[in-house]
């Protein structure tokens, strides 16, 4: 991807600069295009992408909470089992639903909007394989939160899973079957700027060839 | 990928086009800068991550293996508790360890380098909370994924966890602390270019407002 589109950039600097030189001789020199550096926007999105707590009224589009599902879908998946399903919902009774049996969602109250990823139980693996589907879907959250900032949008991930009574609140608000497990409730919408990312990184959780 | 490409085209086309009609009279307009489409870059890098398996020869830097380190730290993490690790390895002798008891890691005889990103449970919270490192750190793993595609790395996703042979045979030639479990181990280098992302979407798997 970069190789190709650094060269498409590279082509572009390299006519316009042609150009520049051979159409319009003295006078003429158009400014120089910057490469687009993919690389850093990708890691800047993700340094960027912030729990958000704080919405707008403004309303996330069909189409927006879609490609949220598709962002989410894109992720690695043990054996190829894709061991998941996306729930959106934008429904005010629904959210408010989803609220009352949350405790720690409550920006579901705010939030015009919300994505639930759930395990599928009847896609997993066997023996220790079984486990696979959290980290898959914990995978696939990631994709959403990343694909949620990069759209402008915000989102906070709210843990469902392994509490048995939010299971159980979640699975009946939403008419889950019994091999569908929710692992979060996601709260989204329009940030209202409030929520600011927080640098993580740490020199002694890092370490190289051995501990 | 193609997206880009033919966006990145169509810009070359434009912008030679309108300089060929416009640089050689007298008014000098300079054209337009085309913004920077970082919504698409992002999902575009998200779908075109994908599990690479085949790789060159080239080293992977310590830079580079920093700095997907820093991405896999900056995933989100149950009440800031940041229950993680991550272990770089470009050591052949140890990538070769960890290749013999790593039966579905064999690429690691290919790789110059593997990434470990591990839990560690004196981070955790207590009761269900205990086991939100798994969700915690498979988010900092698909951090590292996509950090690695921006990069024109390829990667690799391969479970330890929660397999208790691969995590003692991990932990003793790594020499990890009884409290931090390798959750994966991570094949990483310069992608040959011979693995493709796949499209995982499915209608099915998508559900609005309810069941």
């Amino acid at each position: 991807m970069n190789i190709k589109y650094l060269l498409a950039a590279a082509a572009l600097f390299a006519t316009t600069a042609f150009m520049a030189v051979s159409c319009c001789d003295k006078t003429t020199e158009t400014p120089e295009a910057e490469p687009v550096d993919s690389t850093a926007i990708v890691l800047s999105n993700i340094a960027e992408r912030k729990s958000v707590r704080h919405f707008t009224s403004e309303a996330v589009s069909d189409g927006q909470l879609e490609s949220l599902a598709r962002a989410a879908m894109a992720a690695p998946t043990a054996c190829n089992k894709q061991p998941w399903a996306v729930i959106a919902v934008n429904d005010r009774a629904v959210l408010d639903s989803l609220c009352a049996v949350l405790p720690y969602a409550k920006m579901l109250e705010q939030a015009p909007a919300a994505m639930i990823v759930c395990g599928d139980l009847s896609k997993t693996l066997e023996g220790d394989g079984q486990q696979y589907w959290i980290q898959d879907c914990s995978a696939a959250t990631e994709n959403l939160l990343l694909a949620a900032e990069a759209m402008g949008l915000g989102a906070v991930w709210t843990a469902v899973f392994p509490d048995t009574a939010k299971i159980n609140g979640v699975s009946a608000i939403l008419s889950l079957p019994e091999n569908i497990i929710p692992l979060n409730v996601i709260p989204v919408g329009h940030p209202t700027g409030e929520d600011t990312p927080k640098d993580k990184w740490l020199d002694s959780n890092y370490h190289v060839n051995r501990w």
